[in-house]
């Protein structure tokens, strides 16, 4: 009898989100017409900008003649794009990437996920918590994690916290970890690092042979001076660094798919025998042959957005959401609530009062002030005790939940 | 340091149409001027059908607007398409599909490949020869093929050739596999398998508890009565079968990106203690944990193809195709070769004269007719001494095609 991968049965189901909708579900039937606040939302509300509109339709008309029509493209993505996002995301920060470098798909999630692909199962892992679960369920299913204990970690994989007493802040792995991922901006906390903090990581992995997996989604929200949107801007993160970007919370291409990956060709492993290998060829290998390329419209699509009119509506998008996180971070801090994120990140994470379990802070705010938000817990243990408020909704609900929450209204 | 998967060092180069792509353009530079036909090419030349186009342009205006935009969808697809392929598919045909049993994607290229994430490495795998060679090297990656011997097979990989010899029409394995791949009507070779042929695959896998996975992605094009659309149609196999389909090929949307998997909840394989597991289940979490859903665009496109016009405009073109392909199996025919495929399917495959290898032939062919097409030798051992010729070109270069290989011009 053919046998399945037996990683998968290890994997508790996943019920952050479903658990949230019964709780809301239950607390409405009870409650018939309550005003409920959603703002646990991780995904963006506001339409795809007029530039990128039109080159969607312009490329759906390309699609609808033979003499215009594309057919497969390179798995890797199209020139077009990739000499923009070379140009545009790197150049322009004076960082040099080559178009070999990039590798487009369908999102940041399928690539975060498939990168263990091309790695040994036998690597040791570590991970920031709380933290995005991709990484560690798909280190699970992978193999690499071990098994899960009674306190919600799991045996192989090193977790470094980021709470209240570091400042969000990770101390360095102490078990020599092979592969660390870090997302920054991070979510869920909404905190970022600086130049000097990511330093220290780059100089870590490359004094230990360790490979850094830097999830870059959130880098449109920046807007501090002194905190990179590339893990390039540090020195020597090439040899080290592998970095992931996606279109969706940038310009709104969560419904349309697109993100992209950049693996240097500096950057190296070893193999069974200590041989080095570079990574950029194995990732190639990986995408030509499980992948056949992102969709040409939303390629056609990604490239208005680095024209003028592209770049200014995606900035007034982002401008948008910032407010609204913003709102939340100040109102939740003049209702008494210690609040980190917010500022270059359309999360603001905030410590429950009294020391409320995340779950508990949740019946809370539904029942108390008709919000909804993300229970802390369910990013990893670390994050009990803390609470995910998103930037995604419009103007007047961020207001009307920080009017709540302070109580002006 | 950390470590690569040495799987991958395995893999030789893929080197087929870069060599053809070599061999052509050393050619043109010494004989400049030269009319070549190109017959190799894989994908599909016609323009989108009108239905699709103006569904993909409603959904672009969609996503425009705030009040209708969509961002994330379902990981495994909308249920406005699934509800879609349950009925059109399959109810159809008189098969009971749930739509949460179908599982739609950016292609069948992806699935094939990702498939293997929810198998256990330890399973032997059969596949047909000549293959498509994703079904190999994925598994070559996956740590499931031994070592590379220099005949060219993988040493724990049955190989099931497919030649003029059995009328193209594979044995059943000897070596006991778990998990075996058929893709029918066939790439490369054209060929298909009746209804009372697939039903011998379908009781040898409930018999030997292998998992049969069944590439459909040239359903479209099947004509004739007896040659099943989906593997579905043979009693038994939604206990042993997970099948893949394509809209690339059937309606031309090899540069949008969308395809669909079929994982009945009666397919059950055991984990390392012999417990019975459902595989549904399985790859409802690898495609929800990495994977983020099929583009809204390409969705709404491919549900615009289950309408009357849509049916009707996908027919037009894939008769196209297939009447390029008559004419190229009976002129070929009528030049004296040996030649299979090209009924149900837009590949035609065709045995070289006087014992020439593929190669051999592939320079004949470009030399004297100024064609080009490509080596069956690229798909596997047993595809040496075959070639072949694919049904994408235009009317006009495959009628040209064939008077130069008739003589007639």
């Amino acid at each position: 009898m053919f046998r399945i991968n037996d990683n998968f049965t290890k994997l508790p189901a996943s019920y952050l989100f479903s658990e949230v909708a019964r709780r809301v579900k239950v607390y409405t039937e009870s409650n018939p017409g309550t005003d409920i606040i959603r703002m646990g939302i991780g995904d963006v509300t506001r339409p795809l900008c007029p530039a990128v509109v039109e080159a969607l339709h312009a490329a759906v008309d390309e699609e609808a003649k033979g003499e215009s029509f594309h057919g497969y493209g390179p798995e890797q993505g199209y020139g077009f794009l990739s000499e923009k996002i070379a140009e545009f995301d790197y150049r322009s920060r004076g960082i040099d990437i080559g178009t070999d470098e990039i590798f487009i798909s369908d999102g940041a999630k399928s690539d975060t996920g498939n990168i263990g692909d091309i790695l040994s199962t036998a690597n040791r892992v570590a991970v920031t918590d709380p933290v995005y679960p991709v990484y560690v369920d798909t280190n699970v299913m992978g193999g690499r994690a071990g098994e899960l204990g009674e306190d919600g970690r799991w045996s192989k994989i090193e977790y470094l916290p980021c709470t209240a007493e570091n400042s969000f802040v990770p101390a360095l792995p102490v078990n020599n970890p092979d592969v660390i991922y870090l997302c920054y901006p991070n979510n869920p906390t909404g905190t970022t690092l600086t130049r000097a903090q990511l330093k220290v990581w780059v100089d870590y992995c490359r004094e230990h042979g360790a490979l850094l997996l830097f999830d870059a989604a959130y880098e449109a929200y920046i807007r501090e001076d002194d905190v990179p949107h590339s893990i390039y801007e540090i020195e020597g993160a090439k040899e080290v660094a592998i970095e992931f970007r996606s279109y969706s919370k940038t310009a709104g291409f969560t419904g349309i798919r697109l993100g992209y990956t950049v693996v240097p060709k500096e950057l190296k492993g070893v193999d069974e025998a200590g041989r080095s290998v570079a990574l950029n060829g194995l990732w190639r290998r990986r995408q030509t042959t499980k992948f056949n390329g992102a969709s040409y419209l939303t390629q056609r699509g990604a490239e208005a957005l680095y024209t003028p009119e592209g770049q200014r509506q995606v900035k007034e998008s982002i401008d948008y959401y910032l407010e609204n996180a913003r709102m939340l971070r100040v109102g939740l801090a003049e209702a008494g609530y210690e609040v980190v994120g917010g500022v270059n990140s359309p999360y603001v994470w905030l410590k429950t009062p009294d020391g409320m379990s995340s779950w508990k802070f949740f019946d809370h705010l539904l029942e108390r002030y008709h919000i909804v938000g993300t229970p802390g817990s369910g990013f990893g243990p670390s994050g009990e005790g803390y609470f995910r408020l998103t930037a995604f909704n419009t103007h007047e609900n961020t207001r009307r939940c920080v009017d709540r929450l302070t109580g002006k209204s």
